[in-house]
C-alpha cells in the first residue's frame, strides 16, 4: 500500500505567498502524512523563496508534519511521479487584471472583484483557460492518476477547462467562501446563546456555482438555524460587521447587506462574499455607481491596492527567507491537507467543492461544473444530491451556468466571437450592442499578449 | 364514429371581433366541418351580434361551411358536449391594461406590448391564471374530453394554468407570429427570385417560448435559407418593411431592426414580431427609452390607441349585424380550422404549437410550456423533438420560463410575495428592490378588482 | 437549389435480389425525382445482373422515373457524390447465418429467425458492425451530407454502430414490420365494416427496438381501434391467418397468436411479426420446443429453406437479364422513395423509423437506437415525442436496448468477453455459464473468418 | 433545542423477537441519547414482553443508555410525538409465507429466501403494501415530522408505499447484507496480511435495488481491493466459507458460489448473500433444481424449519422474561443507533441505505427506491450520487426496478390483474402463460385473508 510519509506534491504558482504558504502551514501541522513538495512557478525567484520558507518550517521543533520543499524550473519536474496537484496561479499580471477591472467603468461598468464573471471575468477567462489546458495535457503526461486541486479563479471556468481537455482527470475546485457563511451562523450562535461552535459544524446544503452558492438548510445538531438569520437582520438592519469574527476570507470590508437584500428578495442565503454575490446581479441592484457599492456596506477593490499589498508581501517573504522575521505556525482554515488525507483513505468527510454536475445540481446541464456538497474518502469524491434551486434562483444561477460554458469553449476553440455572446449576456453588462462591442475589444487588446487567437479574432472583424 | 358534420364548438370569449370573426370566416370556408358553435362571453350582448354574424355567414351561397351560432349565458351551457373550446379572451379591461403597459414608465421602463412578459406581463398573468383555472375546471366537468384551443396572453402562462389546473385536459396554445418570420422568408424568396412561394412551405424548427421562439433551420425544399437571410441583413442595413407583404400578424410596424440585431448577437434568427421581441431581452438593448424605440424602428404601443381602435371595430359590427356593412369571406391565415380537422383524423400535418415539454425542447424543464413544431392527427398531438438552443439563447429563454412556472405557481396559490421575485427577476426590470416593490404594489393595487388574494397580501405587507 | 432529376444514389449490397429490386421498381413508379444509381456488392456479377435489370425499366414505356444504374467495383465509386446511400447486405453467407440460427438447437433453444436478438442476433452484430464501421467511415470521407438508409439486421445495431463510428451521418434505418400491424387493423375494419382503408391512414404511435416494436394507439380518423382488436381475438381465437390480405412483410405463416397472447399478458399491441416478436420473450413461452411453436401457430425458419429459395431467385434473375421473363411494375409497399423525396423537400410526412434516442422514447437510454415515429421534411428527420411504455413492457425492452449497446461496444473494441454477457443476458438463453460458453465458443468458430479480433479472443480464453 | 435524553420512539412490530432486541441492546450501549420506547404489535402479549426486557436491560449497571419500555394497544399512542419510528414487521403469518416460499415448487420454480422478488415476493408484497399504506397514513396524522426506519422486506416495495401514501415522509429502509461484503473483503486482508479492519473502514461504492446491490469500488484506505478478491477466487474456487468470520448476517449456509460466479459473469461484485442474489437472475442459473442449489453451496430456506425457530425464540424470550436467563450486552453490528444520532446532528456518517432515487442511481427512473450511499448528518440524509451500473447488470436490476414499480402500483390501486404481468416478468418465473395464471391465483387464494381487493379480482377473472 501507498506509504503516506513518501508523498509528492507539485505545486503550481509554487511562488504564491498566500495559498502555498497557506498549504505549508497546514501541512507542517499534520503528523500522519509526509514527503515532497515541488514548487513550480513562471517566477522562479519566488518559488525559491518558498522552498527555502518550507524547509525551514520543517526544522522547527514543534512540527510534525515532515516535507522536504524543492523550487523547479519545469513542469514536468513538477509533475512527474505526484500523487496530488494543486494549482493556485495569477493569469497574466496585474496589469491584465487592471484592464479587467476598471475598463469597464467608462460605461458606467462597475465590478467589485473582477476575477469570476462579467466583463472581467470573461477576458480572465479567455487567457486562463489555455493555461489550464496546458496543465491538463501534462498531467494526463505525467501523472494522469494525481488528484489535482485548483484555488485559481474563474474557478468554474479552471475545473471545466481541466476536464474538456481531459475528461479522466481527477480534479476539484477548493472554495472557503461557503466557509465564510458557516462562520457567520457560528457568530449569531455565539451572539445568542454564548456558545462557541466550530465552523464545520455548521451543516450547509450548498448549491450554485462558485461564488454564487445558496444555501436552503443551514443546521446545527439538527436544528434550523434560518429563524436565527431572520432574527439578526431585524437586530442588524445596518449590516452585521459588528462581529468580530475574524476570518480570513471575508477580509474586505463587508456588512453582509447583499447577503441580507438577496436573502430578502429570494428567501434562501446566498453563500460567498457580498462583494462576489454583487457581480451575479444585474448591475442596478448594488454596483450601480460607487455611492450605491457604499450603501451596501462593500468595497470595489482597485487593483492599485492589490498592487501596493503585493510589494509589502514581497518585503515580508524576503525577511522571512533571510531570517529577519521569524516564522509562526497558524493554521489556514482551508481544507486541503483534511481533502488530502481523505483521499488518502485517513478519515472520511463531507464538504463543498467545485466538480462537474452528475446530477448533483438538479436544473443544470451535466458536465457544467458546480458546487454542492460531495464525500471525501479513500481515491474518491461523489458528489451529494443537493436538490434544486428555487425556480426564482435557478434563473439567476443558469444564466451563469450558460455563459461559463460558452466562455470555456470559445477559449479553447479561440472563437472570441463565440465569447462575446457570453460577454453581452452578463448580468452586469446592460449596453447597447456597439458600446459592447467597442469595451470588449479594448480589453481583448490589453490581455492580447496571452490570447492565443488573437490575431485571428482581428483579422475577422476587419472583413466586416 | 363521429360524424364531422354535427361536431359543437363552445367558444369562450365569443364576442370577440377579432380571432372569433377569424374562426367563422375560416370554418365558413370550409366543406368538410359542420355543426354548432356555443359563443359565451361576460359581454353578452358582444357574443349575441357574432352569433348573427355567424349565422348570416352560413347562409351566404358561396359559403360551404354550415354552422349554427348561439350565445349562451352560461359557461357551462357552452361547454357540454363540446368537441372543441376555443378561448380568446380579454383578462379585465383596457383600464387594467393601462396600468399594466404604462405605470413602469415613470421608473423608466418602457413596454411595447405588455402582455407577456415584464412587469406588464407578469401583473396580466396574476389575473387571468385564476380565469383559466375556472375554465380548466368546467372543461374537467363538462367536456373532458374536448379539445382546448387558447389564443390568450400571456400564452405561456394561460396554457400552463390550465394543465395544472387538469393535467389530463387536451389543450394546445396557438400563435402565428412564427408564420411572420415564415413570410419573411417567402418574401426574401421572392425578392431574389421573384418565385411565389407558400407560408408553410417554409419549414422552420421552432425552438423557444411564446414570443420569443427562435428557428435554427429556415427551409424550402430541403434548401438552407440561412444565406438569404444574411445578404438581406446587408442589402437592407435599415430595416425590411419595404417588402410590401401585407401579412395580418405583424401588422404593427416593424423594420425586423431587433430581429437583425439579435440574429447578428446570437445567430439565429428569432420568430416573432419586434415589438414582442425586445421585451424578453434587457432593457437597455432596444427598450432604454422612446428615442431608442424609434431607432429600432418599431412602436410603443399605447393603450388609448387600442381603446381607439375597439371603438371602431365596435361601431362596424354594428353595420355588419344591421347589414349596413355586407359581409365577405376571407381566410384569416390561421390554423385553427386545419388544426381541428387534423384533431378529427382528417389530414395530419406539423405545425407549431404551446405544449407542455415532454423533452421536446432540451434544457428545459419537463411540463413547463414550450413551443415547438408538433405533429397533429386524429385525436392525437406529438411534439417534435426540437433539439436544444445554443447555450446563450438557452440562458435568456431559460429565464423566461423560470419566471413563467414562479407567476403560474403564484398566481393559482395567491402568493403574491412569490410573484414579486418573478417580477424583479425580468429582463427588463433592473430597478432597486424598494423602487420594485414600489412599482409592484402599484401595478397590483391598479388590477385588484381581478385578484382573488389581493387583500391577504395587503396584510401581509403590513406586518413587515 | 439541388436538381431534383439528376441526384446520385450508391446502393450497398446492390446485387441484392429482394430489397435492390424493390427500390428499383419503386424509383420507377415516381415521376419527380431521377438520376444515377450506383449497385455495389462484393458479389460484383449479381450487382451487374441488377444493372441491366435496372436499366431496362428505365427504358419501359410506361416507367416515369427514370434512373441510369451502374455496378461499381468500389465502394468509393459508389459513394462519391452520392445524395442518398441505400445499405441492404447480407453479413458473410448462408454457411455462418446456419451456425447463428441452428447452433444453439442442441443445448434447447429454438430461434425463429435468429437475426436481430438471442444467441444468433449476437454473433451476427459481431460479424456485422465491423462492416457498417467501415461503410460510415467512407462516407464521412466520401459523401459526409449523404442521407444514408439502412435495411440489414441486426437493424438497431447496424444504425447505432454508424452513428458510433460517424456521430454527425445523417443515417436511418427502415423496416415493414410496423406496416403489417396497420395492415392487419385495415383488415380488421374491413371485415367489420367493409370499409376499404389505406395502410397509412391507420395512424399508430409507435414505441419499442426495431421487430420488438408496440403501439399504444391505433386510430383511424381519431377513432381508436383498439376495441376492434378485441372483438377479434374473441372472434378468432385461434388465430387471425385466415385474412387473406396478401402482404409482404408477414409471408411467412403466422397466425397472430403470439401478438395475441402479449397482448392479453400487456395490453399493448405488439408491432412485429410473430417470429420476431417470439425471440424477444423468455425461451419457455413461445420457443420452448418446436410443438411449442407450433402450437402457436409460427414457424421456425430454416436456413436450408433460406438457401432453397436463394437458387430460385439466381435463376429467376437471370431470366429477367436475359429477357426469357418479362419485368412487370409493382410497387413493393415499402416507404424509401417517398423516405427520399420528403428530404429533398417533396412532401413532408410521419412514419416510423431507427434513430438515436433524443427522448422520443422516455425511459431509455439517450442515443441508444429506437424505432418510434418520426417527421420527414427537407433534408431533416425529426423523431416525434412518443412518450413511455408501460413499466411492464419498459421491462422487456430495456433488457434489449442494454444487450444491443453492449453488443456493439463489444463489437466496435473486439471485447468478445464483454459480448458474452450480452450472450447470457437475452431472454432466449437460460443456461449455466459453462453451457452458455460452450455454446458461444463454437459460434464464435463458426463465423470466424468475420471476426477481427477472434485471435485475440482465443488468446485470452486459453489463459484463463 | 431538542433534548436527546427525552426522545421518544415508536416500534411497529414492537414484539420482534430479533430486530426490536437488536436495537434495544445497541440502545443500552450508547450514552449519548436516551427517552421512551412506545411498542406496538399485533402480537400485544409479544409486545409486552419486550417491554419487560427492555427495561431490565436499563436497569442493568453497566448499561450506559437509559429508555423506558411500553407496550402500547394503539397504533396511534406508539406515534404520537414520536421523533423516530421503527417498522419491523412480519406480514400475515408463517402460513402465508409458507404458500409464497412453496407453493411455486410445484412448477419447477424454488426460492431460496421468497420475501423479495419472484413468485413470492410480488405476493408478499401485494398484502404488505396495504400495512404500510396504512402506517404511512398513521405518521402522516400523528408524527408527520418523525423519521421512520423500515427493516421489513420486501424492503424497496414497502419504502415505496410510504413515499407514495405520504411523499413528504421522511423514510429510509436499512438492510445490512452490504455489511456482509465488507466483512468479507475485511476477512480476505485477514487472510492475506493478517490485519485486523474494521467492516466500515472497507469503503464501497453501493448500486443497486435491496438484496441486488453492486459494488464497483472497494477501497481500504483508498487502495483497490479487487485484485484480492481475484486471488482469493482462485485460491477458493469452491467457495469462502471457510473464513469463520462468525457474522450475523450470512447466518445461512452460504460459501459465496453464486457471488463467485456472478463476478465472473459481469466483472463486478455483487453485495448480498448468495441465497439472495440467487433470485434475481434466470431460475436456471442457480435455482433449477435442489441439486443445482446443494451445487452452489447455499440453501432453500424452508418455512417449517423457521417455524421451529420461532418457537425456540418464544421459549428463550420466557426465559428472559421471568429472569431464567440472563441478559447479556452485545452490539448488534446494525446501524440504526448510529443513525438516529446523525440525524439529532450527534455525528455526521455515510452509509448504503433505500431511498427514492433521486438520481443518485443513473439509468432508473427518478422516485423509484433504490439502495446506495448516503450522506446522514443533523436532520437530512441526501443520497450520494453513485454512478451508474454497466450496461449487462442495469439489464437485470432494471427488470427488478420496474417489476417492484408495478407491484407497488398494484397492491396500492388493488388491480391484481396488473400485480400479474410483474409475476410473469420475474427473472426466476418462465412459465407459459396458462400455468403461471394458475400458480398466481393459486398464490392469491392462500394469502386472501389479507388482500383488501381479493373479491374484485375473482369476481373480474370469472367474467373472462
Amino acid at each position: 500500500m501507498k506509504d503516506v510519509k513518501k508523498l509528492k506534491i507539485a505545486y503550481i504558482g509554487g511562488g504564491s505567498r498566500n495559498w502555498a504558504r497557506n498549504l505549508m502551514n497546514d501541512l507542517a501541522m499534520d503528523g500522519d502524512i509526509g514527503g515532497d513538495v515541488d514548487l513550480y512557478d513562471i517566477d522562479y525567484e519566488a518559488a525559491c523563496d518558498n522552498a527555502v520558507i518550507g524547509n525551514k518550517l520543517s526544522s522547527l521543533n514543534d512540527v510534525v508534519g515532515k516535507w522536504q520543499y524543492r523550487a523547479v524550473k519545469n513542469l514536468s519536474d513538477a509533475l512527474i511521479t505526484s500523487d496530488f496537484v494543486v494549482i493556485s496561479i495569477l493569469p497574466a499580471s496585474f496589469d491584465e487584471m487592471e484592464s479587467d477591472v476598471h475598463a469597464p467603468e467608462k460605461y458606467g461598468i462597475y465590478q467589485s472583484v473582477g476575477d469570476t464573471v462579467g466583463a472581467g471575468g470573461v477576458v480572465r477567462a479567455l487567457r486562463t483557460v489555455p493555461m489550464f489546458v496546458d496543465i491538463a495535457n501534462a498531467v494526463k503526461k505525467f501523472c494522469p492518476n494525481a488528484w489535482v486541486i485548483n484555488f485559481t479563479n474563474p474557478m468554474t471556468v479552471c475545473v471545466r477547462a481541466l476536464y474538456k481537455a481531459f475528461p479522466e482527470i481527477k480534479a476539484f475546485g477548493c472554495c472557503h467562501e461557503v466557509f465564510g457563511t458557516q462562520k457567520l451562523f457560528a457568530g449569531l450562535i455565539y451572539e445568542k446563546y454564548g456558545i462557541e461552535v466550530k465552523r464545520d459544524d455548521i451543516k450547509v446544503n450548498v448549491l450554485g456555482v462558485n461564488h454564487f452558492t445558496w444555501v436552503d438548510s443551514v443546521k446545527y445538531r439538527g436544528e434550523n438555524l434560518l429563524p436565527l438569520f431572520d432574527e439578526a437582520i431585524e437586530k442588524h438592519p445596518d449590516g452585521m460587521d459588528h462581529f468580530d469574527l475574524n476570518w480570513a476570507n471575508r477580509s474586505n470590508k463587508s456588512r453582509y447587506l447583499v447577503t441580507m437584500d438577496l436573502y430578502k428578495r429570494y428567501g434562501l442565503v446566498p453563500a460567498a462574499g457580498d462583494r462576489h454575490l454583487a457581480e451575479f446581479c444585474p448591475g442596478k441592484w448594488y454596483l450601480k455607481d460607487p455611492a450605491t457599492v457604499d450603501s451596501f456596506g462593500f468595497d470595489l477593490t482597485t487593483v492599485s491596492s492589490r498592487k501596493a499589498k503585493q510589494k509589502e508581501k514581497i518585503a515580508y517573504t524576503k525577511e522571512l527567507v533571510n531570517g529577519t522575521k521569524e516564522l509562526t505556525l497558524k493554521h489556514s482554515g482551508e481544507e486541503s491537507v483534511r481533502q488530502i488525507k481523505a483521499l488518502l483513505g485517513i478519515g472520511d468527510f463531507v464538504t463543498n467543492v467545485n466538480v462537474p454536475n452528475k446530477g448533483q445540481l438538479e436544473g443544470f446541464p451535466l458536465e457544467s461544473v458546480v458546487e454542492t456538497n460531495a464525500y471525501f474518502s479513500g481515491d474518491d469524491i461523489h458528489p451529494i444530491f443537493a436538490g434544486k434551486l428555487p425556480t426564482e434562483i435557478h434563473s439567476l444561477v443558469s444564466r451563469v451556468v450558460d455563459n461559463q460554458e460558452t466562455v470555456v469553449e470559445a477559449a479553447m476553440t479561440g472563437d472570441y466571437e463565440l465569447a462575446f455572446k457570453a460577454f453581452i449576456n452578463d448580468a452586469n453588462m446592460n449596453l447597447p450592442l456597439d458600446d459592447a462591442r467597442k469595451l470588449y475589444d479594448e480589453m481583448l487588446y490589453n490581455t492580447r499578449e496571452y490570447l492565443p487567437a488573437y490575431d485571428k479574432y482581428v483579422a475577422q472583424r476587419k472583413n466586416k
